[in-house]
């Protein structure tokens, strides 16, 4: 994921001793954690104080993907890469990549519906959050 | 800690792969996920359908303590026995222990003290609260 | 997913306060906690005293989904219903469902690749793996 | 903890949504994971490549407590603060502090034991890395 015409969201994350298993390598299930630590400026985008409820809680994540295609270590920082890969009518998807060293570990997907949690329905993304998601979306994102 | 004299909660946990660190042996952040779930016997005593909400909500935890006296490993079951250690005015010590293979790993503490959330103030433990939790006062429990 | 026809792997989940997040809902990370506790007796299929290292390690998660279909709550114990889904040549498809009060949450894959710590390559599934696998195949699963 | 007159290590966490419970506080189990993350620059005064192997491995943690003393909420970054409150002869004491906006959340300490994995036993603090400790000794730890 290269950033260079759009406005790439970055987050450098600093791998915990526990984090790594028995073999070393940053177990599976810590991506999980870092990506929804890298959603913090999507939630933004939606509530700017960041102060929720559950009557004002503008979405629901629908699916999460993750693709591990490279070890990760303790050792290094991580840089977590993220972007709006896709903007539908009442969801999006959010593509976040970790990066260590120059090298790919993990890429993955989360696919975020609007949702109106007192009628316990989904709803249109609005078309101010359209608007603010759209400068993060990703050229030539490979959906 | 023994249970012949007085009700013991026990719990068998099935230890995840990637509990294990790069050592080999569970992770000592794991004890604090374990012993919280082993904790929901003392939930169902002051709120028997476990739906809560912050208005009803009974207690907050005030302090937690992890002694790591053994190595635990992924590949056995672990028991999480659970008593009461102390019922004082306003609050009571939950003493936990997780033992794998007839030995002890972790033993800890718990003080959970009775909250007010309303008036963001401590309140005394209810009457009929520290009778349910004297029914698993540990005998000679040490503090 | 039903087991009528194939034997199903069951583990029984209880959920931590925690888990719940600030709308009062599993948090969508817990599942893959939960689907890698549920993959111990993959594990043992091919490792039966789980003993392992990383010489004799037999396989790397190379992928891992999870829909979010239903609301999971702190206060119903949790099935996590596991089968196999598929078996390549070199890699296989773990399904896990979790289900609470006969309400499906979450379903998802974990594609395990058989991989050779040694040379840091994909390796076939030993055939008799293979079959080990195949007894828990899934009748008529939808990849 | 104020750190005019030693080294005292800080580090910045960003809460991830899932972390904060139903009642909207950080769990309590999340300073465990904060507060090891944050031991970060006491593993490199000690391995300074964060290359380990269980035959290299310096210590073990002993025992960990939390004083839970504030709200720690999701929306605001959080600061951890860390310095060694004791060294003694075969083990030493790590503190930490967990800050938001200005207030104290959390505070606890850690007791590292030198080991020595082969043998199984402790062994004493290495002269080399007291003297490293000592630089990030607390003034005035009350223990």
């Amino acid at each position: 994921m290269r950033g260079d015409e759009w406005a790439m969201f970055k987050m450098t994350i600093v791998p915990r001793f526990g984090d790594a298993d028995a073999l070393g390598h940053i177990n599976n299930t810590v991506a999980a954690l870092w990506f929804e630590t890298a959603r913090r400026p999507i939630f933004e985008l939606f509530c700017p104080d960041l102060v929720f409820s559950i009557g004002t809680f503008p979405f629901i994540l629908a699916h999460a993907d993750y693709d591990f295609v490279g070890e990760l270590f303790f050792r290094h920082e991580v840089e977590i890469r993220t972007g709006i890969a896709r903007i539908g009518t009442k969801s999006f998807t959010i593509r976040h990549e970790a990066w260590q060293e120059g090298r790919l570990g993990v890429k993955g997907n989360a696919v975020v519906a609007c949702y109106d949690f007192a009628s316990k329905r989904t709803v249109p993304v609005p078309d101010d959050k359209r608007a603010l998601l759209a400068a993060h979306l990703i050229v030539d994102a490979d959906i």
